[in-house]
């Protein structure tokens, strides 16, 4: 299932490393605190523990939500000035 | 339907602003990037075309994501040191 996953991490050193957390899961930046992608329940947990572990006792953050196709399809942009990522075409 | 909107917005005043925008539209903070509530398909055209005319020719990514209350249950937080705001639960 399609997956958003947000996060609010006042340390730039944390912050970084949960990003690259969620680029190795195959998730697409698509703002900068923003990532997209695929992921199954099992994967869904285990992103969130990595994480857990990565961000240890400093302030975090983390909201994942699983995103049916239907609902995907609804979903709107607005981009001012070339900013943003692009977003991937969601894979089957 | 609860929509999920999330921006990236350098220009803190411009950003200021548009925060301003969401909550003036009921949705609540749960992230300081990323609001959620409930809006209609009139209510989501609207709201982002007040966000357009807000920002104008500045840099600007905004994203709003329509999510059914079956995805919403299925939503997962990790919040560390009290970090994040309280979501509230959707409305009826």
């Amino acid at each position: 299932m399609q997956c958003l996953l947000v996060y609010d991490i006042p340390e730039d050193k944390i912050r970084s490393k949960v990003a690259d957390i969620c680029l190795d899961y195959g998730l697409a930046r698509i703002q900068y605190s923003a990532f997209l992608g695929e992921m199954n329940h099992n994967r869904q947990e285990e992103i969130l523990q990595k994480i857990r572990r990565r961000v240890g006792k400093h302030a975090a953050n983390v909201q994942l939500f699983p995103i049916c196709e239907k609902d995907l399809g609804l979903r709107k942009e607005l981009s001012v000035g070339g900013y943003g990522f692009s977003v991937p075409s969601p894979q089957p």
